[in-house]
């Protein structure tokens, strides 16, 4: 069991004559993915409203901020307990075997255009073997065929434009493979959440866009853009692609300041230190 | 209240080594549209997946085809208890105040990318006052502005295109109502069903994608074509476009007959025969 | 020297109030495209108006039919004196070397969006030897990932689109293989004409897209479909893409029969009878 | 006649191993437009290639700069001799009056896809009288449905995309008004150059791209984004869009310092200093 410690702060200067804001920088409750205990604090005296989707346990945080500066910090202590499976043992489940609210991660989305991959994804992926390395191999050919680079995309940036421009980012790299694992008939999400042991060389932690496939039982974490520790993952929100999961959606003028992330791993409840790893096996927060 | 009895027919000659199939043909079952008595036959003997979205009563139908000839036939007695509200009465609410639930329909979607239209909505309906009729002035503004005209489309057209190309069929009318609505901050869902009262120049009773908004406390129906009558609207699936509530998604090689549809209303559990007709009221199947 | 004997009738049914045309269907005239004879018959009584692009030689005819029935048969004799060219001896010329007038066809154009396409390009071809291979690597390589299968692209459909969508008629493969080249700073443009030696599979001969790619002092040849013999092409137009030289280009309401096209090998000058055929060798009809 | 002094400084830190530029920034010599004196001045010391399009008298500079800081000194001093026409008595010509080397300022191009907008075009515009006022009112229609703002689009942006979004600069409003003005068509083409008398408002003096429009016998000047003063354009290039006339195409990596730009009018051949104003005559420095 892994047990991170995670804060966040985030600033805005809101314009007049105020701001709607609806978040996604919650930790999920998961019955693996424990928040131990969490705080939020604003620095105006605002009205929120939580919702958290029932099938997915998303946590949408709604309010409305006064002009000014407005910050938002929030701390939690999250004790992860992962489902573990052997990577040769996960199945593909036929489309009838399937649960039915697992079907929609079936259908193309606003930055998954999967509808139109169908012909790609049955040439590169169609004669493979069935089961996880498949998904797996979608996760490699979106890795070897795209470099990560930022500033090489904006909220418009779909899974189109990444196979067409080869480059971007987390995001990116995400929306790809989860459209090519669509057009090959792998259910597939995406999900948000920090980032714990980012690469040396990328940085420090930072929110991090990630995908979620349905293998026998469950969702299976991965993570396309080779940028971060699967195990390392407190997921934020789930959903069909970034449409679903912003982590800010914005309806007003503002000024926005650079997140102030931190992340680490703490004693978990047993008294032991555990710092994520990768990890030969597959790895998952969902379900029990 | 109407009563309508309603058949389809569905032909496929399926190939080798069979297909894959999700219908999305059968009526919701809502406490507004009763379904007074069914019937789904299959020439084949196979068997099927029932799902019913929690969410949207939307009902998916799985099954596996063998090759060869495979027909569908579901006939369906329904009858329609619609909350009706005066048009002036019916509020848009805050961003605060809308149900969690409906939060997805804010935002973009496969065929509905509203993000990239939150100018044009500016321009066009930001002035104007909140309540039902913005979401009427959107409807008519896409009625005034598109051009109905069959095999326009194609099944990669989205709402993008359609204000691009101003021509196209019922869906191309809805993906476009959608997602100016959802620039306007007012949430939008796609509905399918059938079309009684099809317009007598467009042809006889098919099947039809319309509209539903959320003002007040539920979802009010809108035809944005404004070739049907949204009174006779049996609806069989909602979503947030086409990708999700798609007739048939079809996984394999099938070549597909005319579908055989008919609709006509019939005396209802009053013994009254009540033929739909264009209101000046709004009309809602949902909620209670 | 190959002598090719062609005929093409176009029909159409002409709406009111009459419909203007612009066609490039005309064998043009260069020093090694010989036009021994020819023929244009309309059956309407028009004045027509001829125009030669001087830098390409691509021929404009322009008339405006009257409502009814309008045919234009176009009979040609057409002596090719190939220029030949070892492939291994064919250089890429530097940026600086290249002609000025070859330069807008380093350029992206409608249906060949090579802006777009420079990781990808570089990924794929970057690492290869210059010259002639380099632009037959790239021709290889969509005949490859793109499989030609009829109706399955419509004027709209752009290289980005059949990189997408992996299907497509000779126009797509001509404006992907073109898009890559561009990426790749190879000059590249669109060619139409008349194929001879259609493949048996694919059907009697037809109007046909190729490539030409700029390579040493002059044009040369390539069929990135793969399916007819570029010894047999009759050029029509040459252009940036299909946007350049579509066969009929047409303002107003029309019904379009289909062509009725003949081409077949007579005797050379010489009276030699050469069929076209596959060589090794660079094939050009342009220049000296 | 307008006498105009232009200076225009380039600079740009070259990485290894150098890199090619192609410039479109000397002031095009045409009947019209007379160079009366010019520099250009490298610190590298360099071999450079002229080449001038005969169609276009567009102005290629092509040059490969070393590793290294890499600055370009452009001075001019250029008469504007504007041939003068009054806006109600300019013509549209038929299709088949026009030139025929206008007919690709018809067709659609990488940024202005005409072929998409016929219907817009035709709702907008297809009942206006035909001539000037006609080409006047898609240039009005441009500067109403499009704001003016920085940093909102990037060198993918086309006409379509700013016909979604709304938004853009000069370079957006003038692929916007071609697009449409082909969809009319009206053969339009892009012009590049340097903006005297640029809106206080939106600050110095700086390159600029408009628009030109084939009505008569010659192409007029048309500036949809309002932002300058159509009698001080000086002009370098013109083509069919933003692809042929970018002030640097560039095949190498470079940074590049923000370029120095400065325009003032002095006195003419005739001793008379005129000042660029806005006037109600058409404009053109095309023809003779």
């Amino acid at each position: 069991m892994v047990r991170l410690e995670l804060s966040t702060e985030l600033g805005y200067e809101v314009g007049a004559p105020g701001c709607d804001f609806i978040f996604n920088i919650q930790a999920a409750y998961t019955p693996r993915q424990i928040v131990v205990s969490e705080s939020l604090i604003l620095n105006q005296d605002l009205p929120s409203t939580g919702y958290t989707d029932p099938a997915t346990q998303s946590r949408f945080l709604r309010l409305h901020a006064e002009p000014g500066l407005f910050v938002l910090r929030y701390h939690a202590v999250v004790e992860l307990v992962h489902f573990e499976a052997r990577v040769d043992l996960l199945p593909e489940l036929s489309l009838q075997a399937l649960p039915g609210e697992v079907l929609p991660y079936l259908y193309p989305s606003r930055y998954c255009q999967s509808d139109r991959l169908l012909n790609l994804a049955s040439q590169q992926f169609g004669h493979l073997p069935l089961g996880y390395s498949r998904a797996n191999a979608i996760c490699d050919w979106v890795q070897q065929h795209v470099s990560f680079q930022g500033n090489t995309s904006n909220s418009n940036t779909s899974a189109l434009d990444t196979l067409i421009e080869r480059v971007g980012v987390c995001r990116d790299f995400a929306h790809l493979m989860i459209a090519l694992c669509r057009a090959a008939n792998l259910p597939a999400r995406m999900a948000s959440g920090m980032d714990y042991g980012a690469d040396p060389i990328l940085g420090p932690p930072d929110f991090h866009a990630y995908v979620e496939v349905f293998l026998g039982d469950r969702w299976y974490m991965f993570d396309p853009s080779g940028t971060a520790i699967p195990m390392g993952f407190v997921r934020f929100a789930t959903g069909r692609d970034a449409a679903d999961i912003a982590f800010a959606t914005i309806y007003g003028s503002v000024i926005a300041a650079q997140p102030v992330i931190s992340i680490r791993a703490v004693p978990n409840s047993q008294g032991h230190l555990i710092e994520p790893r990768h990890v030969s096996y597959a790895l998952s927060t969902d379900g029990y």
